[in-house]
């Protein structure tokens, strides 16, 4: 698999995009993860971070950690950028002294402002790709948000519906039919449409991360053994096995239903570009094995580009610098690639049409 | 996890156990893995390998592939043995040509023949244990017999009950609450009493293997988070929470219920000393991601001690001297470890009640 650092290397790309990133919850790994980000020079070829979040919590951050916020803070957003900028929403801390790891409403209330902020600018094209830092659910929560998190947050913002969740590493890519869910609703959560939504979308992601050959897809099964021909299940004859049939009839070059357990061996991950999971722990427990501390989350099926690092608020040993930035520097690498891809492919078929 | 290789270092042991090894399907893997068994040195200190199999089937195999049966062939179970022997039986094959590769009902009816022999031979005490080649499931039924496979046919002969599997490599040890049965039926399957008798099946086991602690036993959850306190499944609160609490009281050094992907992190294998999945790919993803070709099976439960290689009777290369005998090897050396230490527990027992 290809590596998520650095830009497409082919192609036109009119200037460096704008990447939005979402401070996240004041409390948490978020501001010092952006302190890091702010820092960085690496990426200065391809992209221009834009933070969206508080300057008071960053520079309280960075005093604290013995650093400082050198970056330029703006009160609305620009329309081009040259170099990595605070975009300062205060509104919700007003007259609030946040304390790190502790659940506050402000917290709460400021996250869901800079995802709106954020979701917004990608919407209207100002920013080319959002990256959120963690969250709290409990501090949205007492903040009078009901989202139960990010995704299904942007998703009411974009209008979308059918989303998936893809998990990104250097190793493995893997998304999920089903997420969130007891493993006991798992089975009546299956069918046709879900499996091959997810595949497509996959694919399509996978085609704009690497343009050197067509994806190759695992379809897993449900059942041990994939079913043993319907000896222990029968959801591989009835849903995957026509999920795949479909899917090669569309064009994909996929491969399944494949008993789950060989899936993932160091031959299976050489084999294949992407992995479509059909519940939650089938994926997450091999692509933690490899990337506890390097994975990304990226939302499929959004009419925009968003990523995140795959860890939580981490309230333990936030503003402490001890948050391993990999993650998050994975997750903010790919949405720039993601965005650039795009903007390619639109700009190809476009091209294509005028030709 | 200590190394399966070898012998424990320290008690007593009368002499050399015998290690009754079947020869599994003929058609398969199984005569080229005894073969090269029977030509190994390394375990001549600690154990003495009888393959219970085939005279000519052997001889023709070796033929292919340019080596010879140089073993003593006998035509009834020793007394006692001094180095590699093989113990002819053979009555299914009489008149019949092997081929390989092909279901063959000759060769459903001596593997079965040659599983009776062996755990008969346990059971007397004179073999210390038992390690079996991999058989067809086909062949079984082409020769009328109705077992779907060893460890059912097994604990019949031995008249066990609640028997478990462990899969086995250095990096990882996991037993299984539920194995061979749809995803769809495992919720209902699971139970208190079950996960107990598993965990206290491992714990006893991980207790022969490595002397130098108690062993440290990770209980997964079933769930997404392990259910995040029942928002997906309460399978945690009902049945899993409570079983590690019983397990606790048993004096057992048990955590759990883990969230199923943060339990096989590389911080979690270093933490764990051996894992209970609740089913079949919970435990099996992650054991061949690390063990594809090295491990081991072990079925848990019995009077008698049985391992086998974590592989099936591969008809595609069978005969060709390309199987690799990595997951055979360990499961024979595990074999002898734990037959030994169950004889030196034993004794210690003994002696402890005769003071």
């Amino acid at each position: 698999m290809a590596n998520p650092e650095g830009a497409p290397s082919t192609g036109p790309v009119p200037e460096r995009p704008i990447i939005a990133v979402t401070m996240g919850d004041a409390a948490g790994v978020g501001p010092e993860l952006c302190l890091h980000l702010l820092e960085q020079t690496s990426f200065s070829q391809h992209s221009v971070p834009l933070v969206i979040g508080c300057r008071t919590v960053l520079e309280q951050v960075a005093q604290r950690l013995g650093r400082a916020l050198t970056a330029p803070v703006l009160d609305k957003f620009p329309e081009r950028l040259d170099g990595p900028a605070v975009l300062d929403l205060p509104e919700p801390f007003r007259g609030v002294s946040v304390a790190p790891g502790r659940v506050q409403a402000a917290c709460g209330s400021a996250a869901a402002r800079f995802i709106e902020a954020a979701a917004q600018a990608c919407k209207n094209k100002t920013c080319a790709a959002m990256v959120t830092c963690p969250i709290s659910k409990s501090a949205l929560n007492l903040a009078g948000i009901q989202f139960p998190g990010h995704t299904e947050m942007i998703a009411s913002l974009t209008g979308a519906r059918d989303i998936a969740m893809l998990l990104y590493s250097e190793k493995l890519a893997v998304t999920f039919a089903t997420m969130h869910q007891s493993l006991r609703s798992v089975p009546e959560a299956l069918n046709v449409e879900r499996i091959c939504r997810v595949a497509t979308l996959l694919n399509q992601n996978l085609r704009l991360l690497r343009t050197d050959r067509k994806p190759r897809l695992a379809i897993l099964g449900l059942n041990p053994h994939a079913g043993e021909d319907g000896l222990f299940g029968d959801e591989e004859v009835r849903i995957i096995k026509p999920a795949v049939q479909r899917l090669l009839n569309l064009g994909l070059d996929v491969e399944g239903p494949l008993p789950p357990d060989t899936g993932f061996t160091p031959q299976a991950l050489q084999r294949f570009d992407g992995h479509v999971a059909l519940y939650h722990d089938q994926g997450s427990i091999p692509f933690k094995m490899f990337a506890f501390d390097s994975g990304v989350n990226v939302t499929l099926g959004l009419e925009i580009v968003r990523t995140s690092p795959d860890h939580g608020t981490a309230y333990d040993i936030a503003w402490q610098g001890k948050a391993r930035p990999d993650s998050f520097m994975s997750a903010y690498a790919l949405a720039a690639r993601l965005a650039i891809a795009r903007f390619r492919h639109a700009s190809g078929r476009k091209a294509a049409q005028t030709a």
